[in-house]
């Protein structure tokens, strides 16, 4: 069916998700002929990758995130698209509606576009939640500040050796980009921050243990630039510890089976970077529409994005099991990286709009550029798709420069740019951190997923 | 007794609070041959003044916070300070000792010195908290950003008008600087930040009224001043209701005494700023002590700051009832304002080394520099005492600007100045607003005070 510019009637666009994806779909249909309705559970966009600095109170929360009513205000203008926030409990396929809330309402649909993401996952230990919290949102982030500076303050007041040496143990579960991530602002918390302004404790006796189930660190990368990050884990004071496989996280440390047996560490500061968890809304999808999903609950996709017998559903970003479709070759599965969730988000609204013109809608095609991971001051590792040149490798000051740039061009807003910038400048010539303030009494940690 | 400079034994001076008040008693002990140690439930010390702009999402936290340690580090470098954060729940002056966290640990004094100022007072309705917090921390703040953010959010949803209306109302109860200040950033935000952000609701149509239990607003300043700053709440599209008592308070609304007979109005989003109550603290030391509180709870203290019967114990800040004793003239009660708390403090300081090098103490004299309220965008009344001109008046946007000026003036640390006036500038020139996400569930309101 189509539209003619001047219809009263237009199209009604679903998009769920004001992450990455959502963002980019909107953008990409702001303006079409359609109606749109953007349904987010909070009053903002955030820019993830940056999220493990507020965690580490080196940045502040409003820093790296935006309402999304001011992100898409120039959209609004256009006068077709509706914000609403609330959180979508189910997709009713058959009726094509969304459910908000519960059923307090439900928003029908023409087209819908799932990006609604993903959380953590225990792999079906739910309590280790509590006592190890996971950093998916700034509530989360605020969480893991609050225990890290608290920790600190708790040992200050210990009489006892080996009680503030469990304040002093910091534990970070997984090692991949967060876990690094997190890992290295510790180990610059306790030797870099903080030294000096306790008078019973030094913080830089304090221990930082990165514990990962696999062989090596940021496993995504090549043994070697993987052995690269460890070496500089190893100079920031991060111990790694490989092959470790953690069995039980309580109130006081955590277990875990190493190859020479089970082992014990006192800690009292858990942060989990372990796994991922599409968000249960894949679930409900699939109930209601019979699709497919994967071991990690994602929504398996066809070649354009849409759903089989569903060529009005797509899903786009963390909640997609996704295949790259490149012009020569076989397709290969698109990593859980926020520029692929832009170009999910783009290529989803393009589709939409061709259907909607009667034209064959398009496979998806990931352009990945390379990847990049940060490990502390100075030091980061990059793997980077030159055109002509090939793959190119680099680690150290340069790539943890690179990676700066990166960051800071792709963060949103022109304002929010000069305030990380000044932010990062400030950090990075004080050794201070903006953030230090724990504001928030203790919350409940967020709802996960097994 | 005194001790000489090499003495291994230092008397011992517990401050409790980290407001104006104790921060000032710390500096001027600092060089001293005292052991100090200082007592705060948070890990920060707050510029309260401009924490409403938390609330009004014009600032983020740490722009108006800075941990204690931070910006207590160089006295902490000489050795003799102690920083323990934990909350003082009782003092015993028979035993010369406070008691931490419900007894957890007791910390012995010869010297105590507290700061621990006040809370809001709901005048014996404790249950009216819940649905109309006040504002004096950080998590007041948070808890009224995220309800004003939300109850437009909520208006966007509602498809009737009437229950549309009820989110648009913002209902201020108490007229002083804080019920002004905030206000006049209500009106801001309806009016200037949000329009053309919604789809379904005019934010402009959103109603802000102040509600005073007295015949004027401001009632500190002169009836003319109080007369300009309500010609320009006017102006911001602020509704001013005098001589209105509040009766009740709901979820729905609010309920008050007019002249003309019981009103109510329907609102959902009501800030509590008309009561003030002291510390809790001061019932405890009055209990032990046998020293006086007056009917806010604050404890009556000697011309010296010192409470009768125990030279070792001063009170400062908003938790003395003090007087200032001019060099001609009958005693003045001291007005709860930040530089009179930072010239408790120092005093109290002052005062306690004069006992120790045996001479006697001084009363306390407050150097009033006049007081200052702002309203909105260039809109602000100052009432200043200048040598030989006497009390200068003037309002408006001079008026705003020397509030603006003596703000920064004033913050703590370098760096937070600059943030500050890089987002005030912002947020001027732009109109929006740097701080508008809502990162933290619902938490229940602080403790109150009856």
């Amino acid at each position: 069916m189509s539209h003619a510019p001047d219809s009263p009637v237009r199209p009604r666009v679903v998009i769920i998700g004001c992450g990455f994806g959502g963002i980019e779909a909107v953008r990409a249909l702001a303006r079409a002929e359609v109606e749109i309705t953007l349904i987010d559970r909070t009053n903002h966009h955030l820019f993830q990758p940056l999220l493990y600095q507020v965690a580490t109170a080196n940045l502040s929360a409003p820093a790296i995130s935006g309402p999304i009513r001011h992100i898409l205000r120039k959209e609004m203008q256009r006068g077709r698209l509706t914000i609403l926030l609330g959180e979508v409990t189910a997709i009713d396929t058959a009726a094509r509606s969304v459910e908000l809330d519960g059923g307090k309402e439900r928003i029908p649909y023409d087209h819908l576009i799932v990006a609604a993401g993903a959380t953590h996952s225990y792999f079906g230990n739910d309590q280790w939640a509590q006592h190890a919290p996971g950093l998916k949102t700034l509530a989360d982030a605020f969480t893991i500040r609050r225990r890290v500076l608290m920790a600190f303050e708790r040992a200050e007041r210990k009489h006892d050796e080996a009680q503030r040496m469990k304040c002093l143990t910091f534990a970070v579960v997984g090692a991949g980009p967060t876990g690094v991530e997190m890992a290295g602002q510790l180990a610059e918390i306790a030797h870099h921050t903080l030294p000096d302004e306790y008078r019973r404790i030094d913080s830089r006796r304090a221990r930082v243990l990165l514990i990962e189930g696999g062989p090596r660190v940021l496993s995504a990368f090549t043994e070697e630039m993987s052995g690269r990050a460890k070496a500089q884990l190893d100079m920031l004071g991060v111990e790694v510890l490989t092959n470790a496989r953690v069995t039980g996280i309580d109130a006081e440390g955590l277990d875990y089976d190493s190859p020479d047996g089970p082992r014990r560490i006192d800690s009292q500061t858990i942060v989990w970077a372990a796994g991922v968890a599409a968000s249960p809304l894949g679930r409900s999808l699939a109930g209601s529409s019979g699709c497919e999903t994967d071991r990690a609950g994602r929504v398996v996709v066809q070649a354009d994005l849409t759903i089989p017998g569903h060529p009005e559903i797509s899903v786009v970003g963390d909640l997609a099991a996704a295949k790259s479709h490149p012009k020569k070759g076989e397709p290969t599965p698109v990593p859980g990286v926020s520029p692929a969730a832009k170009q999910m988000g783009r290529q989803a609204a393009q589709n939409l709009l061709r259907r909607l013109r009667g034209e064959p809608t398009l496979p998806f095609r990931y352009l990945d550029y390379g990847a990049l991971a940060t490990i502390g001051r100075r030091a980061a590792i990059a793997s980077v798709d030159v055109p002509v040149l090939g793959t190119v490798k680099f680690s150290g000051a340069f790539a943890w420069l690179f990676w700066l740039f990166v960051h800071i061009y792709f963060l949103i807003g022109f304002r929010n740019r000069l305030v990380v910038l000044s932010d990062w400048a400030w950090a990075y010539f004080s050794f201070e951190r903006q953030a230090r303030v724990v504001a928030d009494p203790e919350v409940p940690p967020a709802k996960t997923v097994a």
